[in-house]
């Protein structure tokens, strides 16, 4: 179903209250209002008058999908900006497809609303899904709207094209390569401090900065493109849960182990600011999550190709799923799986 | 993220309790259980190693893909069975593909557990999942897992493929054509009737078939195949919330009228035995939803090549969005728009 309310029939009924979805005028109008008319930008979407999407893949190309969820009270609060929401469950699905090398050719979104929400929250949510459609290419084709008495949940699934035989995969990564990260790391999990009350003694601009980063990632579309449209060997995947870990999954998929240099890690003048005042803080950068920067393992050559969009940090070596790290103090220790539990 | 609980960081964080998800051996390894063995079973779900599934469309093929959620006290309660809620959500977006022609190529799920749920409940999903990932050819290529405060959710997105050009729409319909429907209609309604204790008078035997056609409808996708690979003409959709409402969206997309004659409306031996009982019933019957048959439009040659498929039940008028029904008296009369509500 198209953006149909209902399409498997309630056991329990949406109840009548006050200025909630059920009182505004049918949930089926909310969506012809909200998000119609960004779906109706893509021919694909058939003006959401039919069954399912239609989608012609680019010739030559496979197709790479991805969903990803935000529910509230889990991964966002109620009092957070409805469009950062809707940016940020585009952004990580998006940054699902940039880790495979894909261009966006749509999404499609599950949304669960609780009864309560009101019509303006919801039309601030259309307006920053509808602002990252467009700027990111990315058209919204289709998908469900039901209500819920729990919290507003929703579910972005994310659909790209790869040339054939090109998608990054985490299994491609060879002693010897260099390792190389796209932006800078560590801007999410401050960013979540930031906006936890956790993290003090910054300027207002540094938490600013910070907690845009937390909302606002950066799917890296060019750079992925870039590695799958040329003709080097790049493993690749995003790091969504820290650089310590997620390392792992490359390590344990292709075999292999990394050595990290923590000076050459990429920081933000924020984060930079944030760890001189504490250098606890590394545990953040090298263990926190929500960075979606990409983690591209190749030949010296290959990475040198993708110019200023990477910088070098590290290794691969033959040492099966060892990572370790050259600290500041030059001398080299594990970096432990757990991220910033054990470092 | 495949399969990835927390890719997007918490800010809650999931509470330890008795018996419940966070106790047990962890998020990740409970989804290795359960979801990773069916996944396994299709190439395109990279194992669940990848940032996202990769697939091969077939030459000269489309995409199609849709996307439909299930909520816990909305669609379905906590005593139903999990592995019907698996099939029923699987069956829902097949019914989809089905009805523009398309054949499945898999699908991903987004899982919301609420947290008090056993594990032995989300095994049991995890099996009626696995069944109709074989039983319709349509693999699990990946998804998303989180927990929730609320209630348990799921939004499943199916992907299939249709040759090029031949997707059946709801805007090709045409004054003269014959209408069909596949199966049998009414049972999804009067099943929920049933499930609901609202039903009475019924053998035990009948009342058990009808609950069956509520919970587990049956996608036409050897019907939707046949009418795309053909070299017909086909309008067509899947009759998700009633015969009465439902036409009226190919009448609206293609500009045109419909005219049923309630005595070729095809009823399966239980469904006629509730209507003998209780005429009223009908009601049910044209307004009720939760069939998922193909309503389908053609020239009358092109219906007959579908051979005992479907049911030919009225035709296709120029009195545009009129829908007029044929009584059993007989007489004609218009099929109101609210199906049950004003029939």
């Amino acid at each position: 179903m198209l953006f149909l309310i209902g399409s498997a029939k309630r056991f329990a009924q949406v109840k009548p209250g006050r200025n909630n979805m059920a009182t505004r005028s049918g949930e089926f109008d909310l969506i012809a209002r909200h998000f119609a008319p960004i779906a109706q930008k893509s021919k694909a979407a058939l003006s959401l008058l039919d069954d399912a999407a239609l989608l012609s893949p680019p010739e030559g190309h496979e197709i790479v999908i991805t969903v990803d969820a935000l529910v509230s009270n889990v991964h966002f609060r109620s009092q957070d900006d409805p469009g950062d929401i809707a940016r940020k469950v585009m952004r990580v699905n998006l940054s699902d497809l940039a880790a495979m090398g894909a261009h966006p050719l749509g999404v499609l979104l599950t949304s669960g609303y609780n009864r309560d929400l009101s019509e303006d929250w919801i039309a601030t949510f259309a307006d920053g899904l509808g602002q990252d459609c467009e700027a990111f290419d990315a058209p919204l084709l289709g998908g469900d709207t039901v209500g819920t008495p729990g919290p507003t949940f929703f579910s972005l699934t994310a659909i790209g094209a790869v040339p054939a035989g090109r998608a990054m995969r985490r299994d491609a990564a060879k002693p010897g390569d260099v390792i190389a990260v796209t932006g800078t790391l560590g801007d999410g999990a401050l960013g979540l401090k930031v906006l936890q009350d956790s993290l003090g003694g910054l300027t207002e601009e540094d938490s600013a900065y910070l907690s845009s980063r937390y909302w606002l990632p950066q799917p890296r579309l060019k750079t992925g493109i870039k590695c799958a449209v040329g003709t080097g060997r790049y493993a690749a995947m995003d790091i969504s849960d820290g650089l310590a870990g997620d390392c792992r999954k490359i390590c344990s998929a292709s075999g292999v182990g990394m050595i990290f240099d923590q000076e050459r890690i990429p920081l933000s003048q924020a984060a930079m600011n944030a760890v001189q005042g504490d250098p606890a803080l590394w545990a953040s950068v090298l263990g926190g999550g929500d960075d979606y920067e990409l983690l591209i393992c190749a030949d010296h050559a290959d990475i040198k190709a993708l110019g200023d969009d990477v910088t070098i940090i590290g290794e691969v070596t033959d040492q099966v799923e060892q990572v370790d790290l050259i600290g500041a103090d030059k001398k080299i220790a594990e970096l432990a799986k757990g991220g910033f539990d054990h470092f």
